[in-house]
């Protein structure tokens, strides 16, 4: 397996674009992206577990219970949720997109994001859907993930390569993050494309079980958004046997899925709104996966310990303290954390008390913007990882006043 | 009943004092502070559900085994937690805190607060508690908060005056905030003091059932403590008959009880680290009482809506978001929002739907520093309250540095 570029169009026959609509006044952003493959694909999803669901999830479940999409329509700008003619509204965009595309409606996969709770006009998306769909390329990845960003601040693309029966397969992807992004689910707004022909079952199995282990352990605020969605698209033109069992080129395809799906936690978690690091909490040595990832995550969503990561304190008594009120039963006097950078590595807790460290070498150590806590229980041989960021001023200020 | 002055000196035969005595270098805050009773009480307490205990909450565990006290002892500036001699020094402080006051060290609660894993020097304490002690008087009540307080801006006590049996009695208390506060618990360190006569079961038995509505509905940033403690002392002198049952007499305490809790409450959340404005989301028509607790708790920690506060920005969509991912079964579509101020009241969301509103009144209404969030669920009659505030820049920049 080798890391590619190519994001969603890192695969076999998939296109893609993002153009601006003009969905919010007085912005310049694009806004509007699209992701088509040349073939019918099998698809998947997963989704948000908020009872208050936008629009566009509803419709997707609709458009995919068959197992089959072709396209992907996403704007940006507004969430379409809350709205007493949000579904209408999400249909007719599906509508437009696949008579543009020469395309059953029940083929597409829609997603929206932004601001709950206004009405989406769908007339900049009726206007500039030709130009939409005039646009699409090969190399149209960049642009349409510029397109489904909000407050992000960066692009967040991941794609590999792999062989599957000697045959070369590709799987790819696009987020956006970065605010309202807790475990519990398929976070935020992530598509996958892949060349690999996998059955819808096999597909959806796939999906499910990798958020347990990828976005269902990401967080940047503790808030689970309403709009959360997870898709992917195959559409079996590296020409492998299609993969429709458990077993050794599934495993194999689960691999790949993983190196994309990590790849985009960690580049959605350092992109946290307002963010200056990434934060990596690596639980070892539990008593099981659950409880290893419950502390991981425990650690990971502490507003305190945030905080002091962006200030470079190595404040670890805020470590103990997330995972005492985790709910996992531990012995805490068995617990040994340490902080790591690339600038190194240093032991500051050990039987569950403080040891003697250099607060200068603790202090170089954080002030890196990719920092690993390591979390030795001592009490087992699970673990788990999550990721994070820090709390900054920039998340207040992002969030203080998203709306205008 | 009526509100009146004194805090934890409100009641008959309380004395207190507050002194620096030095726990933490180049600091020059009072940091040690001392609640004495004339005579023996009654005492009752509720701790952390923090796995991660402080050394001071075991210590009065055993010390109050027997349902009495009769002196409070509280150090800010180290919450000698995580220290592998912790209980030893607590201990200390006990028997100093006795021997000063010739009572015997089992009838002392102890509290500490302050970082976490660095190890409390007894040598100051130890230095000034023949101070501590001469000081002590009926009007101390002020020294005594101000000793307890770590980044609390603000002193935070109340209390009330009512009859039992024709007879007065008083209760009053002091508490400290401001970070690592969160429901599930007698949250960080409160002391209450009265003059009612108690038996220790049932003053455990009001306690108890008193922090459900009260503490337990408080976050400040969703961090729940090491040395969270809510201790009581009840000593009698009013000379009513002491309540030993439930019935009329209990049911008037318990009303007192909650009158200086929530009231002590809403300092706390007014007081939260860097908060501008103190939320209280209110819960009406909820299936039962369990479901609007966790409605209004989910909301009232949402770091987004707790940034779009800060902002004065009238973004219910958050509201709606946090009630869905509550985790609680409900119709969504019932759902009605306003928010409330000094400066009028404004309905936002109407059938889980956005309604037009002003958003100049909006502004006008979210400026001020009391906001309160109404949620209708319109699902049934039972409610409930919870007590938060607005995450601000203060918040990360008191939390990104604060051993120094």
């Amino acid at each position: 397996m080798k890391t590619i570029r190519g994001g969603v169009c890192a695969a076999q026959g998939f296109k893609a674009n993002g153009i601006r609509c003009g969905i919010r006044k007085n912005h310049t952003d694009k806004d509007l992206a699209l992701v088509v493959s040349d073939v019918p694909c099998t698809a998947a999803a997963v989704y948000t577990r908020n009872l208050v669901k936008g629009a566009p999830i509803a419709v997707t479940k609709e458009n995919i219970a068959d197992g089959k999409a072709q396209a992907i329509i996403v704007n940006s700008g507004n969430a379409n949720t809350c709205n007493a003619d949000g579904p209408e509204i999400a249909r007719e965009m599906c509508r437009l997109t696949a008579e543009v595309l020469g395309l059953d409606a029940k083929d597409i996969v829609i997603g929206s994001t932004g601001v709950i709770g206004q009405p989406l006009d769908i007339t900049p998306i009726k206007n500039h859907m030709a130009e939409l769909a005039a646009g699409l390329r090969r190399d149209g990845n960049e642009d349409a993930v510029e397109a489904i960003m909000t407050t992000d601040t960066r692009k967040k693309e991941a794609a590999v390569e792999f062989e599957l029966d000697g045959v070369t397969c590709r799987i790819g992807g696009m987020a956006k993050g970065s605010g309202m992004i807790h475990p519990n689910m398929a976070t935020t707004l992530i598509f996958i494309t892949t060349d690999a022909a996998v059955s819808a079952e096999m597909l959806q199995k796939a999906l499910s079980a990798d958020v347990q282990t990828s976005f269902n352990m990401l967080s940047v605020d503790g808030d689970t958004s309403t709009n959360d969605t997870l898709a992917i698209l195959a559409n079996g033109l590296a020409g492998n046997a299609e993969i429709n069992t458990e077993g050794e080129a599934y495993n194999i395809f689960m691999q790949a899925l993983h190196a994309v799906t990590t790849d985009l936690c960690r580049k959605m978690a350092a992109d946290g709104e307002g963010a200056t690091k990434m934060l990596e909490c690596r639980v070892s040595n539990a008593p099981d996966e659950n409880a290893a990832k419950t502390v991981a995550k425990s650690v990971i969503c502490s507003s305190l310990l945030k905080a002091a990561m962006f200030g470079a304190d190595a404040n670890w008594g805020r470590v103990l303290c997330a995972i005492g009120y985790a709910g996992v039963p531990l012995d805490v006097d068995k617990i040994e954390v340490s902080f790591e950078s690339a600038k190194g590595k240093i032991l500051v807790c050990e039987n569950g008390a403080g040891v003697a460290f250099s607060e200068e070498k603790a202090k170089e150590i954080l002030l890196e913007n990719e920092i690993y806590i390591l979390i030795d229980l001592h009490q087992g041989s699970a673990g788990a990882t999550a990721w994070g960021c820090d709390l900054t001023y920039d998340y207040v200020k992002i969030n203080g006043d998203y709306r205008t």
